[in-house]
């Protein structure tokens, strides 16, 4: 048994107790009643850092949240691993679907249930602990750069702006993520794609003030209905999306390709049974995991407007409001498909009303080549400690800073995650195996082995 | 000048501080938490009508919110004349619009702003301000019944079955409401008909929990967007409803109803002004009088689901509500409206949600006559105060009750209302202006007085 296993198997409820006290942390970087928990977290993640034998880490701020930076040399002549993951947290609401408190994390068959469990608190502490697995035993074969951010909720607006003025810093021959997750545990697999996205919000006013709608109903235009209107338009009966242009620069996937996806375990009746829906949706044309892998997408993500409490009000309220994001796929950008949506949500406005748009944030799609060394050490590794080989998938999510990456500092990035796709990431009820979590320590230690001496 | 305008004139300053008292009571009835204070306004209405020389006034529980009732028998063999009004008022939010607090009335330019000030309140307490003027001036011509209810704003439910149990109680010759509004003071009107009203609240469930929508977006039906398109499809291109029956019952107007509706005074670049609107909206082939005064319509009060905080959530939700009214027009029948609505909506629902519609209230629409000695009585007592002929108006608003008097008392009502269609009721800062809460207790006895002598 490799020594570093002999480690974690000794410290394991030690690794499983830190990760729980991180996990109690409300790190919510959407909302800004969170900032002293979010920088509290950060502090957390640099103590972490230090804890597992890194010879710097620092709190560094941003214009928004604090970028957690740290590293170990251990020869400058080794190669670089550059790890980022996110310590923010979605928002936890709705509250009162929560079986248990979002940060008070509980571990019930053999789960633990909190928010940020997987994404990515859980998922990015594996790193650290892996870090000290190795710096203990003395197996570290490799530089190992940790850059831990806390704005990856709400678009990582300030990471960018990291990235361009540390490049020097950042030096590294790859970038290692796990905040994606694997078919299950049975069929492992790595995200070989991601699509990109760009959230847009729309306000729609009617009337300059709420007005009755029994003395107004039928004269004056509604900005619900309109609202409801303009957002149905938004898909054509084949459920494409109708925006002019949308379309225009998405790689169409070879028919290998296809079949290559295809091949991927997919029990359809699961899938629906498992969120309990008579049929699924989609575009016309395209397989289930050809949708969420490959094909761009447009959802509302929230609606409001009018009267919403209880009982009834007959009002026609002056405005309504959505968020709306689409999930991008190669080779659409980001900044142009929020320009193509606003001009045209803008130019479908009908009379009576008037429309605002103001985008949020965006993020590019990548896709990761499979024959490159890092990604063959990735699988290496995983068939180390699963015992098979993964299956390439396409994810439906986004991590901007992928692409990012890329762009500014040349480097490729591995997806190493070991989440699944029931972790109830962004809903209540988030949760984490803690055989996951234990599986990635004992698999990241074999990705830096496998990495290092594919370079030696 | 006559004995009771004199009494009116020395009282002035107590009857609107009175007024001011009733209004700072948040007699919401849509909201249990202001039970208590619904009970509150109840008792003050008691102790009002007491005041006002009622020689009975009892406050009636119901299964809801209690009716007041109170009456002055001067001799049996007179008329008797029963006033309705209510004493709830609509909820206040959104709050934040508010210039004063809704239950904190302000008088500013003439205008008293608070919740209820106008609907109905104010218009209601003239009738108890103008009985006082009237017995204490010993100028009461007729029997007087007042009949005050507490569950207007959300449907007058248990009043079917406070007036089915007490037909001997509320036997009269007229019914007399003051909760409806004049073109202007400089044109006033009477309305001589009201719509019904079919109010519904609808639940769009997709999956059974919120999803991530990079993982699931695009392959799942999200209930957000497939609720837009629903409510999208209710209306035509010609904004016609596109209800199967919707418009069976509906009587179409002749034409020279037509005319005759449309010679009120109507300035529709002051109507836009006035609402902030560059367009009116509606219904093909019809003027905004026509449209608001005999044509059924559709429209979202009131619509949420997925994430509505601050910033950016990548949620597809599980679940989306709206609340949609419909206003009627003679002969349409509320529930079987009630009915198709439900019956169409679940019908048109797309494969991989599920629709669930609850109705919340309704009424009939009404249309009163103008060659009845008794509208005859309200339009000679408009002449006497304001000095001209008043026009006879279609309401858009509903007044259910109107259509049970009708059916369970066999009696006629008369709409002497005095409130101004900006008067922003529903809405933030509702007034009433004190010049017609004067005007209204004025006019009030000269109704009583040519109603009595018509049935002399």
């Amino acid at each position: 048994m490799e020594v570093w296993k002999e480690y974690l198997e000794t410290n394991k409820q030690r690794f499983l107790d830190e990760l729980l006290d991180l996990l109690r942390i409300p790190s919510v970087s959407a909302d800004s009643k969170y900032k002293g928990d979010v920088a509290r977290c950060a502090d957390a993640v640099q103590a972490a850092m230090l804890a597992a034998g890194c010879t710097k880490a620092e709190v560094c701020p941003t214009a928004g949240h604090p970028i957690v930076y740290g590293e170990i040399i251990v020869d400058e002549k080794l190669p670089t691993v550059l790890v980022y993951g996110h310590y923010d947290v979605q928002p936890a609401d709705p509250l009162d679907l929560w079986h248990s408190g979002p940060f008070d994390p509980v571990i019930k068959d053999g789960k633990i249930y909190a928010r940020g469990a997987c994404d990515d608190k859980g998922q990015m502490y594996m790193h650290i602990k892996a870090l000290e697995v190795m710096v203990k035993t003395n197996t570290l074969p490799c530089n190992v750069k940790l850059m831990i951010e806390g704005e990856e909720e709400v678009g990582s607006d300030n990471l960018g702006i990291f990235v361009e003025a540390n490049k020097e810093k950042l030096k590294a021959d790859i970038v290692l993520i796990s905040d994606t997750s694997m078919i299950s545990m049975e069929n492992p697999s790595i995200e070989s794609g991601l699509r990109g996205l760009a959230y847009m919000e729309v306000e729609v006013t009617g009337p300059d003030r709420d007005l009755h709608s029994g003395v107004y109903g039928g004269a004056v235009a509604n900005p619900i209905n309109q609202l409801c209107k303009m957002i149905a338009s938004l898909h054509d009966e084949n459920n494409h999306i109708t925006i002019p242009g949308f379309y225009d620069k998405v790689l169409d996937l070879k028919a290998e390709e296809r079949d290559e996806l295809n091949k991927a375990p997919f029990d359809l009746d699961e899938y629906k049974k498992d969120l309990k829906v008579d049929e699924v949706w989609g575009e016309k044309g395209y397989t289930v995991l050809e949708r969420t892998g490959t094909r761009p997408t447009l959802d509302v993500n929230g609606i409001w407007g009018g009267y919403t409490g209880e009982g009834a009000k007959t009002v026609l309220p002056s405005k309504a409001y959505a968020k709306i994001s689409m999930r991008l796929v190669p080779n659409q950008i980001s900044k142009e498909i929020s320009n193509l949506f606003a001009d045209h949500f803008k130019k479908i406005a009908p009379e009576g009303v008037t429309v605002k748009v103001t985008p949020h944030h965006g993020g590019e799609p990548v896709v990761t080549p499979t024959d490159s060394p890092a990604y063959q050490a990735a699988a290496r590794a995983i068939k180390a400690t699963f015992g098979k080989d993964p299956i390439p998938t396409r994810g439906g999510g986004s991590i901007p800073i992928v692409a990012l990456f890329e762009s500014v500092l040349g480097l490729k990035t591995v997806l190493l995650g070991f989440g699944l796709d029931n972790d109830n990431i962004h809903s209540p009820n988030e949760k984490y195996d803690v055989f996951n979590y234990y599986k990635g320590i004992e698999t990241i230690p074999y990705f830096h082995k496998f990495f290092a001496e594919s370079k030696a």
